[in-house]
């Protein structure tokens, strides 16, 4: 039979199972908000539990939270960072309140596991309270706010890892492709010549510019507001304390945070979670803008045009026999969508924020940590299950460049615009190629045909034939 | 010690475990996509369940399905159908492959325990196929987007019942608050008398209208492509099948699904969703709106407009003792930017599709179940934890009609604009009350402003003391 | 010499010049907002000249307004509804103030145009005054919504009936297009036989939908707020003037315009025009897919699907001689980008409405005005300039069919979803064409594969050689 | 009578008026692209001009092109510049092609007046032709991007002007309102006080970052790919042209232009665009929030919070006499509402690029520069009309932290969470008093209240009475 005990705040009283270490604001806030059955961020339990300890080990050096509690505080958090506890994390990812419903979770959870440490039941919060001992010197406004930047900045770090490598197996593939001669295309339509492996040399460098962009955007979570409390003011919380505490987060986490300049600004403002996403909805467009030429590439195998052969990874069909789809390409363009998406929900709810706080932070926050975890773990499955194995096809390359007409661009600089143009209609209603209309009409040798039609200089800077043109 | 079973397709072969009701694809899909963490919707397992039993009694009626085989199938879509065999379905909420990896998913766990019901081992699909037999007359571009929009309808039934009790309740207001005069206010500026009643009415019909496009925009979702099979083309569907799978679904769902009258069409376009996903958008921003207006009606309790006292739920702040804040109406906020972002990769999803499929599916069906859920999940607790015990602060809204100037503009028909602008001006800089002045200079008797300035007349049609005016 | 005339309001005194129709108040908005350079849209002053003339005649017939200064009125606003005095429309289409600024270039121009017809000087508002006078039983937040609602309407006809002809264009094309047998792609790959007409068919009837929105959302348009007046309530509006003002707005208009039930609502919320902004997104999702297939199937001439032939309009390249692209494709699918856009500014403006009046309206207005013309602008052009002349090249569509394993999926009733997975396996292997190697397997005969495999019939509803499986 | 000339491509003739200056290729762009009747970027044409110039004299340079018509080419070039011509730029900014139309136009025109210039006539392209000459060594494709780089950075440095001065004048209403006691409010609820001052801190300081954030972004801008020509190979352009024209486009806009490093890359990627699009859109969210902000403080005058007075600029009602709203800031937020739509429009633009060109181009450039623009011409009035004349309601400030439980959070470390919050109830219930009730309990002494509870000490770090505790 489960046992109960209770417990009050000023608005009325709760029963709780006995062995929960949650406590009655963790139950208002599960029947307040069953909203989306997601749980709060693993990351972000971890990080606030680095918050409370880095304030407990403040608090105590400062003499204003006794040992015997602080040690104790510091213990409980020491478990939660290290995995256990978790199913006593109980509120929804959706919550109102700016983060108040986790922030007391964790102050009571901490509290209740502190207590049983020094030896004391659950619920006796005259010995470890949640809002004097475990939140002293902060509040939600604060210590969330923190706990998320350490957490998104966590994510990024590991985003970023998963990232590099991947960008390192494109640059690998425009090596392998560098020789591959193709048709580019502009509009869809027949270009000039170009190298396969100019092409994923050309994603490598947007996706670096991406990498580069979400460096930067990071720093800006570096920057915490440990000791704002409840409006940045830092009503409640000494200089000594906001500086110990930051310089022991710095020490749980190994980062370079720093205290705001301006409290009052770094509590209200979310300006950090915007640039973030941003840089990552770049990253989504450009990645899905290189996973929609992927797909083109590999469309076929008869009917598309063939230039890539993707590995195949699952059967593509539950009618269609044998059929193969670019389904890495696919996932990515999806992620893609649904970080641009979450982007969009991030800065209605950074709109939102009136005053001293933006109360919409969780949505904001758990937006953020969605769009980092799916960018990551699409990255990662991308690079092992597509990209490593992606091979050209270099015949149907070399076949679209032999038969088409955009190489006569070339002949320009020869021949003249308008032309070149009349030389590509004639060939068109003729059938006949490029290169006879030319020696018919004598425009040119065949030796500097040979030299200006060349497809393979065509694909670096010059004037193909510029001697022919000096000579004149 | 676990024991495993080999299982073959054509691009290689898996271990899997003994007991595992799912097979190959599913191994592979999970190999692929371990992307968001979040499990595949249950309603959607559930619609994708009623549609293979459906497909499967189609297929014995016509002959085509043995009967043993058929009968297995429909009794394991049954247990599915109820609940069991959840934790077989393992793939993840975003894939790429437009949803084959869930269909194939349920094609083999339903194999496996139709093949178990018959006595035979979990993977001797020579008795009972994924393919052949479970997913017969039908393709991944059929049964999923039939199962998504079974699974949407059904939600979106679920959301407009919560819906409606929240109009009422707002209704309810609406009369309980007919009698609370306040000043209306444009522009944060205080405008002319209104009464309180009268903006929850406005609330309630607004909603209303919502619930009718919500309701609109769910018929698009009853028309569906079973038989349509790979492309629309209906190959390998027989026109007999098309109509018993149409029907048998009725039966098992209680709705009134029909065969879209151009396949092609149905298997490519995607608006349904979008539709559905607009209305959803169209009424989050009307929720959004009408719970900003209740937070500032609530704002205080010294320093805020006090108008509306929101029922206590929750401490509101870890460190500020006694507050309490408006987490309900917040929360609210939060949901209604989650959808309306939602609603933008819901767009983006759909406008990537080519051809005739639209294999970015996966993630709008997601996003739109996932709206349709948190908004039902959030109105029901909007409903019970904020609605019903919303209380007017009749002295605060007294207090600001007294002492605002706003009801000047009842004077225009009598003074004109001009005069009437005049007179604000002076009351403002000598401090004397609007009526003083008006008597003091003699333009109006005290029996006229009597009548002309009673708020309460305000808050209808009409020009008061028109019967001054028809007298000159 | 430019002469003067000075006018005054509550707030001081302004310059004007003598020739001016518009006053003080125009004068000061212009200072105000010299933001984006765009005017009001035309039709948006041609529908407020309507309203203005709708409420004076109202206020006429009631006896409120003096025949002579009513008539005047009208007369004015008769000029100006017929292309008259636009050069005196100088307010930004980017206002604060909910509109005041146009309403009072609008009150202005008709007061100072009516007192010219009445032998009065500009100015002498005494005789005819903008707010008392032309603005007579109206404010702002009524006869701006209303004059937007006309003119959004109209836009919105207009359009339609350019849509309409576009869908009997593409409709045209399906039928032209019927017997064009052509390879059907999913996921970019090679699928099963359809027809091209069954392609173009399915993007009519997405369109038709389309249309059916548009115009069925447009209907909330018809509902307007005339005598609302200030904040809904309708102070200084007589019940008589209000039917009055919405029977002779219908006789203006031809539209069928009827009084909100509840005019608080109506002056407060905003959802008619996002439900409208939002068809017009879900229409230019799926006219954006529709043109990312129609430069599909353009692509080439020699490097791509080559499928279909778009007319050329224009040279497509400075450098590149002979080069054609879809322009007229690429123009739509620009324009698509734009009122998703749009329909995102519109959301976020109607979603910061507050209390009593969204005052974020004008720019919501002039989005959704701009989306509506720039797609029945688009819609003509793409009609008249691509969709009439678009060809179909039969020899490539046909080729692909020819070449491709799609066939394939004919088999599976006969042979099995695995067996024919092998076959597929053993012809890209082999080099060997599917026919050969089911007849060296002795798998069917070759009258049996020439019914099963006629790639026409595989574009309609059935088993291919049903009668093969019938007679087992 | 008009007279005529007939021009020729390879798709035929068109009758062109003798005096246009544009040509061919603009007469089709003019009949292709009806769209949105807004005119191209003045500074677009500027900036567009300013490339051809660059162009013509690296070409002379390098003896490509002859002096004569390098210098004709030139001269008109800087017409164009200085201002001149631009009724000959007819081509609408939303347009098929990628900018092939806007750079035919600038061809067409320079060559019309540069043969003007040499004494032929408009339309002898032998002597000067739009494509061989003013073109050479370029393609839309590298001319296009290049010049709309240059106009949005020049649009980018004069927003950063105004900005800069907005945020001074922030700066300043900071310090004028640093001795201005209020109450903080989180969740539109009492917190605890803080300084008028600093709020207008903390809107300085994260607008400063969002100017950092678009000096950043915007150097990205400088990153320019003269020579790529087509695809980004450089055909047809040399390795000292392409260092010539870099150089002299430095030499003529002043700025610090490099040659992108990977042409390709610089040629198909438009992240930059979307980088200063994002930041743009950051800075949008935070101005729209401190605009919220500004209009809560403002409002009233009666039934409002009135903490703030905005200057009066216009009055605020057709009806309403004596009104005046925060039209100013009204306006900032419609703005902010444009910029982040826009910035939707150009990441959906951005991600349609396909292979080697995003032809999408011409709509993000179009947005981008919009949303420059009216985002600097709204600073500018923000910050003149509203921000220098703002005043602060040192009473109505005064009076809600006098009247605010709030300040009990400071009694926090000496009497512990649970004991304030009880107080707070009791305060509450009773009416008494906070400070009452503390001595009535006899919790604190009168001298111990004084200190703890002076509002002006809880605008800064620390625990209120900290002596007390110490003493304990």
């Amino acid at each position: 039979m489960v046992q109960f005990r209770i417990e009050k705040d000023f608005l009325g009283e709760k029963q709780l199972p006995l062995e929960a270490y949650y406590g009655i604001n963790t139950v208002r806030a599960v029947e307040n908000f069953p909203i989306s059955g997601v749980p709060i961020h693993s990351e972000l339990i971890t990080a606030l539990a680095e918050v409370k300890k880095a304030a407990a080990i403040a608090n105590m050096e400062l003499g204003w939270l006794p040992k015997r509690i602080g040690n104790a505080i510091s213990e409980a958090a020491d478990e939660i960072i290290e995995g256990n506890l978790r199913s006593e994390f109980i509120v929804d990812s959706i919550q109102g309140g700016a983060g108040t419903s986790i922030n007391m979770n964790m102050n009571e959870v901490l509290a209740n596991r502190a207590l049983e440490l020094m030896g004391q039941q659950k619920g006796e919060y005259f010995h470890c309270s949640p809002n004097n001992h475990v939140n002293m010197s902060q509040s939600t406004n604060d210590a969330i706010p923190t706990a998320i930047r350490i957490a998104s900045f966590r994510l990024t770090q590991d985003l970023l890892q998963v990232f590099r490598t991947l960008v390192t197996g494109i640059r690998a593939k425009a090596e392998e492709f560098d020789d591959v001669i193709k048709m580019g295309r502009t509009h869809l339509q027949d270009a000039v010549p170009i190298r396969l492996g100019q092409e994923f040399g050309a994603y490598a460098n947007v996706l670096e510019r991406d990498i580069a962009r979400i460096e930067r955007a990071a720093q800006g979570l570096l920057v915490v507001n440990m000791g704002a409390t409840a409006v940045g003011t830092g009503l409640n919380a000494t200089p000594d304390y906001m500086r110990g505490v930051v310089q022991h987060l710095n020490e749980l986490t190994g980062f370079s945070l720093r205290q705001a300049d301006d409290l009052v600004d770094a509590t209200q403002n979310t300006d950090a979670y915007m640039e973030l996403s941003a840089a990552l909805k770049v990253c989504a467009v450009n990645i899905s803008k290189m996973c929609n030429d992927i797909r083109l590439m590999a469309s076929g195998p008869r009917a598309g045009l063939g230039e890539l052969n993707v590995p195949p990874r699952q059967p593509g069909s539950s009618i269609m026999p044998g059929k193969v789809n670019p389904v890495m390409a696919e996932v990515m363009n999806q992620i893609a969508f649904q970080v641009i998406g979450n982007d969009h929900t991030i800065c209605l709810a950074c709109e939102a924020g009136q005053f001293e706080l933006n109360v919409m932070v969780p949505v904001a926050a758990n937006n953020l940590m969605h769009s980092l975890k799916i960018l990551k773990n699409g990255m990662d499955v991308f690079y092992k299950n597509l990209m490593i194995d992606l091979k050209a096809n270099r015949e149907s390359c070399k076949y679209y460049v032999d038969n088409s007409y955009g190489i006569i661009t070339a002949l320009n600089p020869h021949l003249g615009y308008d032309v070149a143009s009349r030389l590509v209609k004639e060939a068109q209603q003729t059938g006949q190629g490029i290169r006879e209309i030319i020696l018919e009409k004598g425009l040119l040798t065949e030796e500097q045909i040979n030299v200006i039609l060349d497809p393979y200089h065509m694909t670096s800077p010059g004037i193909a034939g510029e001697e022919f043109l000096l000579n004149q």
